[in-house]
């Protein structure tokens, strides 16, 4: 029964692609000043979002992603059937109190810091299986909730080992939408402007990741209790769909940094992959290692979600860039389990983006 | 394209409805004392189910589940295409520490208490879109790990006002299939016998909810808080597919209580719907209200998920009961929220469960 669209072990086909008719970026002050700054829709300068503590700033910014993507859709708020939505917080509290005003059926989501390609892979099931028309999936992180929730207090000023990552404060929102025939009417201008067919973004399948755990136990090392999760999901794709990594122009895995990007490249080698000339983390594209020192780089929901929606959807219109495998990655723990002693496992989602 | 599944303003009617083929409740030893006991698979007199502290607890609790349910079904973990969980701490670890072990792909979500109908929600449309054959929905809650995530430490033995819900100890899972025409060959035994052929459970249709906030800030009276959310709810889904209450044998919401029931019938009633017949609350069946008076009843992701598991299906299987609308509530707070002086908002997610 239907069974073509299951591929593999853990993949599925969309045999009529889901295209993202709308994609925002919302990106706090850091984020701006760093390499990919020119290519958000939104730099805040405000670290409050004009609200009234972090949680609330987060909120804000989310909601202010998912407005703006929709209106980039040439939707509006009621043409979406379903959002699909998480960040980093306890309870989701970033989601609850940042989409409410929207008023669309809500499914909450928790992937850590792979919220956005799990949400996009619900999404895209729900758009290819006929349940929606249009569905928006968003994501957030804030460095100072973060901060608050995981770490400490700001005030501390505390010093920080060089194998932690810096979360960022961004928000990013995806339309997926039905593929039909007018879809490029909707899809948003080539910059380039020289191709007579607007270029159209779809979603031609996911490579769903289980929970990979090596038994790190160090929360200021996540890339290292992520890498084995990316390299599953990475491996499997290739695996479930024949395919090597040469198909794609990149592989893009979201907040690994500099340690885990070293694991991941070594831990594929291991099962006779070799990704290091494709592959690209977009926690180490997002800051400038230099002028902006973040130790290995950067992290969080919106590391992904922003440099997806900023510079990987900006290469994808400009076809620059044909083929890629989105991979947020998340580092499954919280305070509780970190202090009574327990790894920190991660998790992977992948989605394959290609533009035509 | 194949907008026929989409109903009303928030509804999917499935084609070819995905079937229950397995499903567990475990349930902790206060549950097991109450009126629904008997219907238990499990009830656990070790409050630790053998762990170190009530999250290990509560993982080792839904692991339990998600086996039985899985061997219930006559099937292996391998067979499982998805995992869609999710439960109430921070960073769901009872979820990522428990299922770690099933090596099933997993996609975490988060309602608060509306857990297992937004799993459920999102696995049917993925065993009927045709991407996966089984999945496994599933969600707990344990009174201990929800005591010190939300409120105060057990060792306190602070007192709780009379609108206060108990935490249920409990997990539930639910193996969701493709409906094929052997299905009722693996479908549970009707404990009646007196039939020919075998019953079948089927996930007839969803509707989906959005968040709804009345401005209720009393986190001890969540009933109160969610009662709005379940109306609205309730409301689309008769709306929807134009039906009367009286379609349903049962419409069950998932733990408003007692406070929170009497909301809810006097909303429906506004709107023109008197479903003050055929309501009934997971958080109300669950203790008996003289012998373990816990106030207004039960509640937490556990408390509709094993209420769902053990007499809810029950019924079903023993055509007591035909058609059921299951409506698990959720209030979307965080300690965090809270004392930040947020309302506590809800969300509930609605389920049509009909036996043939």
């Amino acid at each position: 029964m239907k069974n073509n669209k299951i591929v593999g072990k853990q993949s599925i086909s969309f045999e009529h692609p889901p295209v993202i008719t709308g994609f925002s970026s919302v990106a706090g002050k850091k984020e701006g000043e760093g390499p990919l700054g020119s290519f958000f829709d939104v730099v805040e300068e405000d670290p409050f979002f004009g609200g009234d503590n972090w949680e609330d700033a987060e909120s804000r910014m989310q909601k202010m992603a998912a407005e703006l993507a929709i209106k980039k859709a040439k939707l509006k708020p009621v043409d979406v059937r379903y959002l699909i939505a998480g960040d980093l917080l306890g309870q989701l509290i970033a989601t609850s109190f940042g989409i409410m005003d929207l008023d669309i059926p809500l499914f909450g989501v928790y992937g850590a810091c792979s919220t956005m390609g799990e949400s996009i892979s619900i999404g895209s099931m729900i758009v290819d299986g006929g349940y929606a028309k249009n569905v928006v999936a968003l994501t957030s992180s804030h460095n100072a909730s973060a901060e608050k929730q995981f770490r400490f207090p700001l005030e501390y000023g505390n010093q920080r080992p060089l194998a932690a990552t810096w979360t960022v404060t961004g928000s990013g929102a995806v339309v997926i939408s039905q593929n039909t025939s007018n879809n490029s009417e909707n899809s948003e201008k080539s910059s380039g402007g020289n191709e007579k067919k607007e270029p159209v973004i779809e979603i031609k399948g996911i490579t769903t990741g289980k929970i990979t755990d090596y038994g790190v136990k160090d929360s200021m090392n996540m890339g290292a209790c992520m890498a084995p999760a990316a390299a599953d999901v990475i491996y499997q794709n290739l695996q479930d769909f024949k395919l090597s990594p040469a198909y794609y122009d990149k592989i893009i895995t979201g907040d690994l940094g500099y340690v885990g990007q070293r694991i991941l490249i070594d831990l594929l080698l291991e099962k006779g992959y070799d990704i290091s000339v494709n592959h690209m983390d977009c926690g180490i594209e997002i800051y400038d290692k230099e002028t902006q020192d973040t130790h290995a780089g950067g992290s969080g929901c919106g590391c992904s979600a922003i440099t997806l929606n900023g510079y990987i959807m900006d290469k994808l219109l400009k076809r620059e860039w044909k083929r890629v495998l989105f991979v947020p990655t998340g580092a499954l723990l919280s305070t509780v389990s970190f202090n009574e002693g327990n790894s920190v496992p991660g998790i992977a989602h992948g989605v394959m983006i290609e533009g035509r």
